[in-house]
This record gives structure tokens, sequence and C-alpha cells, in this order.
């Protein structure tokens, strides 16, 4: 029984079946605890006394609303994350998000295609968490995130992704060798095509699959741990 | 610092205030971590090796909706929910929590006026989960749940009560000596002025309350381990 890697379409039909009338689902329940899952990751990697600051970069889509579900959390666990939202999305929820964050004092960079105040932010914070692409990214690469990637990239902050590392073709991974290199990776409902080669430390989160479900789908989900609303994966060997 | 105990009247309005639009929240985004919540708190108290069955009893309204909440991520978490609903709620929200139980084939007793389920469930159950009536609770108690709650009392199983044990007064405490007497109580938010007086585990969840609004209602709420969504509150002494 082999953990199941999602093609881009089927991640998409999972989706759209949780949300369905007979999955019952709404979005902000999804994001909740998606957003959830990915602080919890972050923070059991990166401890809060040394990697206090985190900078959190969000897509115009669902992933970035779960970016801003992170961050908020993030705060409540007592980083001090820093949003930054090159492109911001225009749904009523991201919205939402946005003001929970901003309700919490979470400061957000300016949204410019001006890039210092994404350098500066970089040289101040500890590790980066990329909500920016999701399982729907089709490339190439638009502005601003072809300016924005590389930046990220040329930190050498420690990156936690979401999902896809941004910049990977869903299925085919880092195809184009533009995307980054994360050293943490967190999976949404089950991982993705693309990301077998990746060799970081490898966790899913959403858990919210009923059993009946991840039965249709042969997703063949590992246990999760105690109350926890992630599961560590066993690590890639590198080639 | 002392931490407030709320009169339901504030209580409401800082639920009010959470998803006006100036708090952003919507009530799928709080019933989710409340309901995670509750769910923390029951797993914290009764191990799912010993205290595998849960009754979950839901009341019509809000709280029931927590209740519906904690029985998915219960079900998640390896233990063997059973819904009890005396009185199902109409809410769009609430018929939409308890279709994501049924995908997951938790049981849920008929909602019918006879008690021979319910005292079946209580026989067959390990520990109870009181999701019946929240802060906006008004006696008397009126059918069929004066006949119900004599019955999980009589029952002697360990209860899990949250906010306010089904039964008692918001603010006044168990003043009609009616209500249940819970092993454990998860206040959500900030405890009730009712339950001063409870002397059994007590427990905090609601992390979304952001600082500004802690500081204007003089909450004083404890800092959250980790990245728990509860913490426990000292135990009031018995006098």
């Amino acid at each position: 029984m082999v953990l199941r890697y999602l093609t881009a379409k089927l991640a998409q039909q999972i989706d759209e079946e949780l949300m369905s009338s007979a999955g019952a689902f709404s979005i902000d329940q999804l994001m909740e605890l998606a957003g959830l899952a990915c602080a919890q990751t972050l923070a059991k990697v990166y401890d809060k006394e040394k990697y206090p600051k985190v900078l959190v970069c969000c897509g115009p889509g669902n992933q970035g609303g779960d970016g801003l579900v992170a961050a908020r959390h993030l705060g409540m666990f007592g980083y001090r994350p820093t949003i930054y939202m090159p492109k911001p999305g225009s749904k009523d929820i991201y919205q939402r998000l946005k003001t929970q964050c901003d309700n919490m004092k979470i400061q957000t960079l300016p949204p410019s295609n001006e890039t210092t105040d994404l350098a500066d932010a970089l040289a101040s914070n500890d590790v980066i968490l990329d909500a920016i692409f999701g399982f729907s990214f089709k490339g190439p690469i638009r502005a601003p995130f072809d300016n924005v990637l590389p930046m990220l990239t040329k930190s050498s902050l420690p990156i936690v992704s979401v999902d896809i590392p941004s910049g990977w073709d869903v299925e085919k991974g880092n195809i184009d060798g533009v995307g980054l290199q994360p050293d943490v990776l967190v999976s949404l409902t089950a991982p993705k095509e693309g990301v077998r080669a990746f060799t970081g430390r490898h966790f899913l989160g959403g858990r919210f699959i009923p059993k009946a479900m991840e039965e249709k789908f042969e997703l063949n989900l590992p246990q999760y741990p105690g109350v926890d609303q992630i599961v560590e994966l066993p690590q890639t060997q590198k080639l």
C-alpha cells in the first residue's frame, strides 16, 4: 500500500469533491485546517526562539489563502510573521483572511513591483513560508513572480513550501530549474506527482479526507499521530 | 492580571465582533477551531485506548455545531464517536457539518423523543462530550432536554462539557441543581461567569482572539503552549 502521488487533475477533483454539496466542506474550513497544518510544520522544524521572523509569501489564489491562515496561526504561536503578497488575491475570503492578519498587527510589505522592500525583508527574516503557487499552477512564471522567485532563492534563507515548491511543474517537478529549492515541504491532502524527487523533510497536512474518499481515490494515506494536523513522511533518498 | 470571566452579554459581544466585517472571521472558521479545541481537550484527558467510544451530544445551536466539528476530529483522531442530537439544528452550516460526519460514517442516534436509544447508547459509550447548551442558553430547560440531561447524569459516564455545562445558568452556575456535573470543561475564548465554582479540569480553547481585542475586553488570557489549540487552567479548589 504505497502513498499515492496526485496528478494536477486528480488534486483538483479531490478539492472539488470535498467542497461539493456531497462533500459539504466550505473553503473556509479547508483553508483553516490547511493553513494550520502549514504553521504547525514550520513550527515543528524551525523553533521560534532561533527562527522568530517568518516571511510568509502568498500568491493570489487559494494557496495564498492558506499562507494567510498560516501567518495568523504563526502569530498566535509566538512567531513574528511578515506577509509578502506580490499580487494580492481579489476573492472575498482572501481579503477577510488578510484583515484577520491586520487585526493581529501582522506587518505586510507593500505589494509593489519594487524589489527593494523584499530585499530588505529577506535580509531581516529567519525563514520563508512559500505559499505562492499551488496545485493549479501552470508555467511559465509571469511578472512579478519571475523576479521574486530568484530573490527568494538567493537569500539562502530556509524555505518551507506549501504543496508544490513555487516554480515547479505540478507533475514534472523543477524541470525549468527556476523553481525554489525548499528545505521542507508540506503537501496538502496528498503529495503531487511533481515532488517525487524532493529530498528534504516532507510533511503531509489536510487531516480532513473521509476514509471512503481516501479509498475511492486509493490515496493510502499514512496515520497522523495523536491530535496533530501533520504527519512526517519518510525522506526520499538523494540519488 | 487575572483571567476575566464573561457575562453572557460580553460573550455575545465578542462573538459578534469576531464575525463583524471588522473582525472578518466566518462562523465556519471559528467553529472549526472551537470544535478542534473540544476534540483535543477530550483526547488530552481520555485516552482513545481506554475511552474509544464518545457520545457527542449536540444542541440545535452553534454549540451543537462545535460538537459536530469535534465529532469529526475525534473520528480523525481514531475515536469512535456517536452523535446524539435530540433536536437537530436547522442552519445550513449545521447540516453541512452533519453531512461531513455522515461522510466519515459516524453513527447518529435517531432524533426521537424516545429515550431507549439514548439509554442503549449510554450503556455502550465510554465518555460524553456535552455540546448541548452554550453561552446563549436561557432556562428553564425545555423538552426533550428536560429528559435528556438527567439520563446523562445518571449514566455516571465521564462528561466533557463545552463552554458551559448544559443546564447551568451562564452567569449563576448550577443554581437549579439540574445541570450536568462534568469532569472536564473546555471554555471557548474565555470562561463564563457561571463556571467560577467549577472544580474539575478546566481547559481554554479558541486560539483566535487578536491581542488588541484581548486588551480591549481585558481578558488577560493565559499563554497557549506550542502549537496546541488548548491551554489548561489552574483548577479551582473545592470549598
